[in-house]
């Protein structure tokens, strides 16, 4: 299959590449940095940024060419202020260098111009926009019409977006799962409609890989969902969160990939980052060698993906 | 009244200071900064930073005294990086040292500790969050148990949350307006739903003016929708966008008010911060006086929504 240069055939092209469908999530935490990256604890934000950074690009370089894409989150960069914006930024940069897709979680929506305003600033890589990443996970509480400045400057910069439809979390369902009527017609659930504008707003999208630029956020924790969804929306990318820490396994995501073992990523965040803090890789590897408890930890989830996902 | 020193209360303390219930918006856009203040068309983003911060910090100088409180739209300084950041957060300083209060607009959500690290990242000023805003517009999609995070710091910061229930947008009704029933019991649309459960956060948390830290947006271009949620949540303050620009005027939110002329700020956003380009401020003052035709549209907007409002 020949991938365009489209986000969701670049994506395609990796997951090939790499023989890999997993996405690791940075998210630098404090208490759970190795304990050679610990500052005193009386460090400044600034000195926390500087370790973040110098954490997260140690993570790419432990990942590169094994998986396809890293997925910064964006909440624990903002904690550190401006100094963890820089670092944010830094971490993008060395994620591009390192050739890995990047999708920055940031969970971003807003109307009109506001939300052009966040689609310039976060989508394109190669200068398109500052921050430089691929795509961007986006909310959307606002509305079809949120939407589309994202979509019109996917288009444009051959960038991507992943639209949080069903998440991982208990509560999740408060919103999502809300059964909706229209009269006496029934609609299904809220995550439902959101599923349906996906596939209506991809279907003139879509790449060579079958794939339209708008992707889908949708748990592991859900794997009945995940199903439903995989069939509701045949031409969108499903990132898939709650893999590992938040108890999702390889048999609950199976069902997000069709039958090439392309159009899911499945994200590992906690598990593979911080693996050296967690058996056997802390017993194999200890806080000195975290790179290697990471590349053996991705490793190893690579693994058990695979023995579940068919493929070409 | 006495007010106490939460969130909901400084916010009654500061309208019935400043006999003002409106909110200024600071959402700098490259176009439409006073001609002064453009910068070379070839500037890079840490010369427009730059030129974002003069800007809003003249707003604020222009406003303060005359209304509670302003609105920092974090989508325009994230659009130009790292630099932007570093100056959101002067501007927010800025605000502080002005006696107003700040909401920053960032529309942030996540689960688990992520939402926690967004609310330690924004809620809380004198170095209780490093970037100090009293309160932040928070999204619900993911659900009730997303939004405990912010209102437990809410709870330990003296700060406040404004949820987004009904926007101002045309497509907002896509999600919101969705009619939910749970088998044949009809349950009401999703943004009551969201009401419902703000009342419910906001009932063992009422400061001494009635109200709890946990507020709502709602459009001035949905005034039946304004009227029915105010009755839903008595106890919450509701944040109006949408007057001005996006078509809202002083009647349509006449009905977000108490019958003490309290619980609600409308924000008005480029109507105000840019009246020096449109009649009549255009001809009274023109670019150079931009500052003073800033005041004069806030006087303006004053006396529009007094002329409306009761209180005592």
């Amino acid at each position: 299959m020949q991938f365009s240069n489209a986000f969701p055939d670049r994506l395609a092209a990796q997951v090939r590449a790499t023989g890999s469908a997993v996405c690791v999530g940075l998210d630098p935490r404090r208490q759970q940095l190795p304990a050679g990256l610990q500052p005193a604890a009386s460090a400044s934000p600034r000195e926390w940024a500087s370790r973040y950074r110098t954490f997260c690009c140690g993570v790419i370089d432990a990942v590169a060419g094994q998986v396809p894409i890293v997925k910064p989150q964006a909440a624990f960069f903002e904690q550190l202020g401006p100094a963890g914006m820089e670092a944010l930024h830094h971490v993008i940069q060395h994620a591009l260098q390192a050739d890995l897709l990047v999708v920055l979680d940031g969970k971003r929506n807003d109307i009109g111009s506001t939300a052009e305003a966040y689609a310039d600033a976060y989508l394109g890589r190669g200068g398109l926009s500052i921050w430089g990443s691929d795509s961007l996970t986006v909310s959307p509480y606002l509305g079809a019409d949120s939407l589309d400045p994202f979509i019109q400057c996917c288009d444009e910069r051959q960038a991507g977006i992943f639209v949080l439809v069903k998440t991982s979390n208990p509560g999740g369902g408060f919103l999502q799962d809300r059964l909706s009527h229209a009269g006496s017609a029934d609609e299904g659930s809220v995550y439902q409609a959101v599923a349906e504008l996906i596939k209506q707003q991809n279907a003139s999208r879509c790449g060579t890989s079958g794939y339209g630029p708008i992707g889908a956020v949708v748990g592991a924790t859900y794997p009945d969902q995940l199903a439903d969804l995989r069939r509701r929306m045949p031409n969108a990318w499903i990132l898939i969160p709650g893999f590992g820490a938040q108890g999702g396994g390889a048999e609950d995501v199976a069902a997000g990939f069709d039958e090439h073992g392309l159009g899911a990523i499945v994200n590992s965040s906690r598990h593979l980052i911080f693996a050296h803090q967690r058996p056997p890789f802390q017993q194999r590897f200890g806080a000195p060698r975290w790179q290697e408890a990471v590349a053996a930890a991705t490793a190893e989830m690579n693994a058990q993906l695979r023995s579940v996902v068919g493929g070409s």
